[in-house]
C-alpha cells in the first residue's frame, strides 16, 4: 500500500505493552493506521503493563486506544498470572509442559475484544504477537489455533465483514523479534515484560528469561533495568 | 448415565434467563450436574435478566454460579441492545438481513468465559441455548459456527482437556422449545426474553414476538404477562 494516511486501511492490534507485541505494532503501522488495544485481566502487573501501552501509544500518536477490562478471569482462576497465592517466578512444573502462568483460553477473550471493535471500527486486519517458537508453549499461541479462530471469524461474522487475523511472530525467535523491534524503531525501551516487578524488572521470571535471552543472541543491549 | 450424582460429569451452562437458555439447562441437567454461568454486557435489561439467572438457578438449587461482565461491549458499541441511542423494539432494519440488535461476535465472548470456567473447573461440556431456525439471523447462532468453535477448542486449550460445545436447541424451532420446557418442567414462568422492559413484557420486540409465536404455535399459554 501506499504512504497516503487516507488510503490505508485500519489494523486493530493487541498491544500488553510487552516486546512481542510492541514489535507486533511497528510491523503493522508499516501498511496501516493503528487502533490499539490493551486488554487487562487481573495480571500482578496490570498497571505496570498499561502504562507500556499508554507509552507506545503516545510515542506514535496513535488516538484511536480502547482499555478493556476482563475481571472474570480473576474470578475464574485457574493461573498463576492472576492468582497471588501462586508463584509466577518459577513457572514451569516439572509434570507439565504447559506452564503455570497459562490462561485458560486467554488468547480467544482478548481476539473476541478485538474482532467486535474492528467490526464496529470497519478495521480489516487484527495483529497479535503469538509466538510459537521459543515461547512458553500455550496451546493458543501456535499456528495452528489463528487458522482455527480464522475459521471463527469468518463464519461468526457479518457476512459483508472482511477481517482476518494476522501473527508476523509466530514463527520468529526472540532473538528475531530484537532484531526486528531494532530494525523498525520499535520503542523497546517503553516496554514491560517482568510477569513479577514493576519498577525494575525481576530478570528471572519465564518472561524476563525469554527476552533476556532475546536481546542477548541479537547482540543488542536490553534498554530495561533488571534486578537480577 | 446413571441417576448416581457422583458420577455424573459436570456441564457448564450459558444462563442468560431466557426461555432458549432456560430449557437448555433443563436439557443439560438430564446427564450433567449443572454449573451455571450468566454474563452482563450493558445490554438494556440486564438487571432483569440477572434476576431471573438468579431465580431459576436457585429453583434447581445449583450452587456452582458465575456472573460475569463485559464491560467493554458497551464501550464498543454497535448494537441496539447496548446503545441507548438505537431503538431495539423494531429491530429488523430493511437493508440488511442481520438485524439492529446484532452484538459483534457476541457468542465468542460468552463462550470463551465459559471455556476457561470449565477448564478450571474441569467440566466436560459447555451448554448454549443457541437458535438457527426461526431465531434473528445472527450469524454466532448458526451451527457451522459451533462446528468451528469446538475446532477452536480442540486446538486453543490443554491437550489433556476434554470439552465441547454443544447446542441441543440449534434445529429446534420456539414452538419445539417451548414443548420440550413443558416436557422437561422448565421454570418457564422465571424466564425474562423481552428486550426493552424489565417488569411487564413489552410483546412488541423481536424477542417478546418469536417467544409469543412459539408458545402460540406449541398451544401452551405463556406465563409471563405482556403490556401489547
Amino acid at each position: 500500500m501506499g504512504a497516503d494516511a487516507s488510503r490505508r486501511s485500519l489494523a486493530v492490534v493487541l498491544l500488553s505493552g510487552g516486546m512481542d507485541s510492541c514489535v507486533t505494532a511497528a510491523i503493522a503501522r508499516r501498511d496501516h493506521d493503528l487502533a490499539l488495544l490493551h486488554v487487562g485481566y487481573g495480571q500482578r502487573t496490570e498497571d505496570r503493563e498499561r502504562r507500556a501501552f499508554q507509552a507506545i501509544a503516545a510515542h506514535w500518536g496513535v488516538e484511536r486506544t480502547l482499555l478493556a477490562r476482563l475481571d472474570h478471569l480473576r474470578a475464574i482462576g485457574g493461573s498463576a498470572l492472576t492468582d497471588p497465592a501462586r508463584d509466577a517466578i518459577d513457572a514451569r512444573r516439572p509434570d507439565s509442559a504447559i506452564p503455570d502462568t497459562y490462561v485458560p483460553f486467554r488468547n480467544t477473550h482478548l481476539l473476541a475484544i478485538a474482532v467486535s471493535w474492528a467490526e464496529v471500527l470497519g478495521a480489516r486486519r487484527i495483529f497479535i504477537g503469538a509466538v510459537q517458537e521459543d515461547s512458553s508453549g500455550y496451546p493458543d499461541c501456535r499456528e495452528e489455533y489463528y487458522e482455527a479462530f480464522n475459521r471463527l471469524l469468518r463464519v461468526g461474522t457479518r457476512p459483508e465483514t472482511d477481517l482476518a487475523v494476522e501473527t508476523p511472530l509466530i514463527h520468529m525467535s526472540k532473538a528475531d523479534i530484537v532484531r526486528e523491534g531494532v530494525r523498525l524503531q520499535a520503542p523497546l525501551h517503553l516496554t514491560w515484560s517482568c510477569y513479577t516487578e514493576e519498577e525494575v524488572a525481576c530478570g528471572l521470571c519465564e518472561s524476563c528469561r525469554l527476552r533476556l535471552k532475546g536481546f542477548a543472541l541479537a547482540g543488542v543491549t536490553d534498554p530495561l533495568r533488571y534486578r537480577a
